[in-house]
């Protein structure tokens, strides 16, 4: 397959005093392209991993270069791949750019573990979310 | 005793493209203010009511007036008043003044109810909080 | 033509301690169809409106009702149209229906005012905006 | 001097589904301890930076990691030292404790640049803003 990819605009509400994306927003886009990305490949809602499966990704780590700033109304591109899975822990890198700009202007390497919801303890990859993992590069 | 009042600063990332506090963050101030004043006046954390107590008050209905605009670093000085207490129904009073100002620039009239937050079915106000809100106007 | 309508997922991050969608969140999906819409029908992006025009439309009044409340995963599907305009305020009214129902759960009655950015005075709605405003009705 | 240190609550709608802190809220909570130390330690508020004196300081990069979750009516206590000062740039070290714990639940390593806002180049750190940034450590 491939890396997921989608477009998110910088709104109105997004850019802070100095006119540019309030660094916090970048990682609310990111939990979005991930959530859709889900949505995408499993062929079922993101939120029926979480309600019905109880399964639940939360962040171990997250490092994040900004490069050059996204102003309102630009067009954000965002790009979602998988460069590691194991037993349960997952990395992911993200790619942020401003429109077609070929090169990121904003990249995140993200490490989330796989884990029972109710005990927030890990839990082994299930095999149909191994499968998505596996493909999902560029 | 009286209205409760609580001072939050309109931070750097609050505002919007024009460089006024972008008016969805009104609200996110007025239920932080919320949570602050049951903490104060109960004696007990917000949190215990919603954890402990399963009571919760969703918002049925806000009313709101925006006068003046909240620029960023400008103090928004928050008081939360209770105008009216039904069985289950509440109805809250906001006025967000500018600093000092004697005026407020903007203000909310809203209507929650008193549910349990298993079923979001109507729950009667509990007596301690019966009295929390029959102490909270000027 | 017709009112205005786009669907917005409620995720992951968007829901309280409740369950359900953080109630000012429900302003920031109004402003998100409010931008849309201005970039569907007048065929210039929102952004070129404040950016090159140097017109914004602060909020004076919002009224909102909520009926039903919007669990994770579900669809908000959310529709502005246009109530009345006049010479440089304007009447918009939202709602928010789960999925396809046919009856919205919450809905909002908002007045803006068209003001120049710098000065943050109103100004006279121009033509080209006032056109699209007449034909945002169902 | 030492580290600068703010309680920050964990509020009820800052939490996710999972019921616990929607990690990109840890950054919003970043900024504003950011935003305090300055207005602490520079004796002027942070907004007086920006507004007045045209400075600003974009995050270049941050590493962040999360060790133990935050949940609903937690209070968050956070420190923001200084690791190391460049001529333009900054590094910063949060770390985010729960309550009274001695270990950070939370840590992030943060490099800013100090840059002029209207052309958003860098430029040199002012003298005044060194000596804090100078003090501000264990």
């Amino acid at each position: 397959m491939a890396a997921y990819e989608t477009v998110i605009p910088v709104r109105f509400g997004h850019v802070d005093y100095a006119g540019i994306m309030y660094y916090p927003r970048f990682f609310d886009n990111f939990h979005a392209v991930f959530e859709d990305m889900f949505g995408a490949r499993l062929g079922v809602p993101y939120m029926s991993l979480l309600k019905e499966r109880r399964i639940g990704f939360p962040m171990v780590k997250i490092e994040t270069e900004f490069r050059k700033p996204f102003r309102f109304g630009e067009p954000m591109r965002l790009r979602i791949s998988c460069t590691r899975v194991g037993k349960s822990s997952i990395d992911f890198l993200y790619r942020a750019h401003n429109g077609a700009a070929a090169e990121p202007s904003a990249e995140a390497r993200a490490t989330v573990v796989t884990v029972n919801l109710d005990t927030l303890k890990p839990v082994e990859i299930p095999p149909d979310i191994l499968a998505v993992l596996r493909a999902l590069h560029d």
